[in-house]
């Protein structure tokens, strides 16, 4: 099927761009109250499943091994923008692990932040600390040192890390994670495909624990929880998932992924968030995001004012002039 | 109508990412010899018609009084990367006509240029000559000298340099520019939106002189020989438009825009083209160009290896993993 426009970006008087795409909104029984678009076809859900691969360094005992607090499982969770705290609270990760920064294995790249870009240009050049996916990894490592195997080849989907990862996917998507849907992320770690569908399940389920095991459903609520407390480690100065969770604290869980994915949950009303842009636009995918949590999430006029800029962001060129917006389309009203 | 897929992004096993787009390829009669999608909807052409933008600096004599040679040209052309003999070429257009940086009105942007990126960064914050379109704001501000008009508001569609632009666009397309089709482009001029029928039926003309007064005639092909004697000026180290360019010297004009534009024109073919992702997607536009290039332009194996990373780039992660490629679709075959 072809997925509708669900965004639109004008220029002056004119629509200059469109963006296609699906939306899944289910409760933790996997019953779908909203589902836009095809929401059966497997998609990489790529950074924006982070917390769910962070549930086994909590659910083995790891972070609290390591005395790992909210920012600690925060940055385990994060895409984060490389701004300062960022990389010293992963370097804290890894050697909280008696690790170092070589042990990382999700490359180099210049901050997501341009202010963080450019003091890592000033300082030299970016390291593996910087790149957006460095907490994950180090949540990763530390997971392998305390269940006491080796942390070489931790990215590897047949490492125990990552088999792990796999296993705890499964469980809370309900879909089955062969090699017929496994590729390589952008951070080398595996990413596999599922239907929205069933990932919009898995996250009402993290969000309220529904139908987990009890010591899976604690280390839900406490990633959760790190993630309410200290949303900027999740990403960074000015960003969407920052600013709605301090907003919203622990009514709203979001979380971006690369190539227009979005997941979320909204465990006072018991749902789960899964949305892609087909075009892989993050600036569509975060549109529709809030425009899902603003239609969902019962607000006060407050909160409406300030969803209200991501739902529809004025666009402004290099100058400041304002010369277009990015909207949200009908077929998600 | 809704235009078809026309590039699909791998991962693995799978497609990640779709981008829908169109296609027209005309010759200087305004006949199509190639339509796919809708070819009739107004696009906004943004950077990729900087050439003709830049046809009364020529045409008027200004490019002459001022001495400028092949790389002021093609910087007057350009969507540049930001490099230093970019920044410096820019200053050098304005010091011919007695101005300085200060008369810029593009706005200042960190250089496309990674690698310049970094240098702004460590000599301190980027300038309004690092922003790719200074080579054209610097064209234009000359123009203004060169015709004893107050240079001051030389963005605004009211002034006569984007009169004469405007004028110069409609006589290369044949399209009527009026008010309901002008937005603001990124930096502050004018952008007026036209179908892709009549922008390549524009660089059909701009490839050949066909169809236009002999002086235009003259200003296209002073411009087409520049930017083939220079593309480093029109673009940078390691971009699209300069490494084509490079390759096919004057057999091949090539031009990129922001939003998923791309334009050209193969003047030993007599043919224009013109090029639009719906969703703005610059990877797609350029795999796109690529493949229409290698069907209309006769190519020896060596330009057809050249040219195949360009229409099936392969993807790499940040450790240099395979993780997927670009794929131009049967939609072009």
């Amino acid at each position: 099927m072809t997925n509708p426009v669900l965004v639109e970006v004008t220029r002056g008087p004119l629509v200059e761009s469109r963006h296609r795409g699906a939306v899944a909104v289910a409760d933790a029984e996997g019953r779908l109250v909203l589902a836009v678009g095809d929401v059966t076809a497997p998609i990489f859900p790529r950074s924006a499943i982070k917390a769910l691969q962070a549930v086994p360094l909590v659910e083995q005992g790891a972070a609290e091994r390591y005395g790992f607090g909210d920012e600690e499982l925060a940055l385990a969770c994060a895409s984060h923008s490389g701004e300062a705290a960022h990389v010293a609270g992963v370097e804290r990760m890894l050697a909280k692990a008696a690790l170092d920064p070589s042990a990382l294995r999700c490359g180099a790249h210049y901050p997501i932040s341009q202010a963080a870009a450019a003091a890592a240009a000033r300082a030299g050049a970016p390291s593996a600390l910087h790149n957006n996916c460095s907490g994950k990894h180090a949540g990763f490592l530390c997971l392998a040192c305390a269940i006491g195997v080796d942390h070489g080849g931790y990215f590897r989907s047949e490492h125990p890390v990552q088999r792990q990862v796999r296993a705890v996917l499964e469980d809370f998507t309900g879909a089955v994670l062969g090699p017929d849907v496994c590729a390589i992320d952008g951070c080398s770690v595996p990413t596999w495909a599922m239907p929205l569908e069933k990932l919009a399940y898995g996250f009402a389920k993290f969000g309220t624990g529904h139908g987990l095991a009890p010591e899976r459903a604690r280390a839900a609520a406490r990633l959760r929880q790190a993630c309410a407390r200290q949303p900027w480690y999740v990403a960074g100065t000015g960003r969407f998932c920052t600013e709605i969770m301090e907003r919203f604290g622990a009514r709203v869980f979001v979380k971006t992924g690369a190539e227009g994915v979005y997941c979320g949950a909204l465990p006072e009303q018991g749902l789960g968030i899964a949305l892609k842009c087909d075009d892989g636009a993050g600036r569509a995918a975060q549109a529709i995001m809030a425009a899902v949590i603003a239609r969902f999430l019962p607000l006060e006029p407050a909160d409406s004012a300030a969803l209200a800029p991501f739902i529809q962001p004025v666009l402004y060129n290099w100058v400041g002039i304002e010369v277009g917006a990015i909207k949200v389309t009908a077929a998600l009203a």
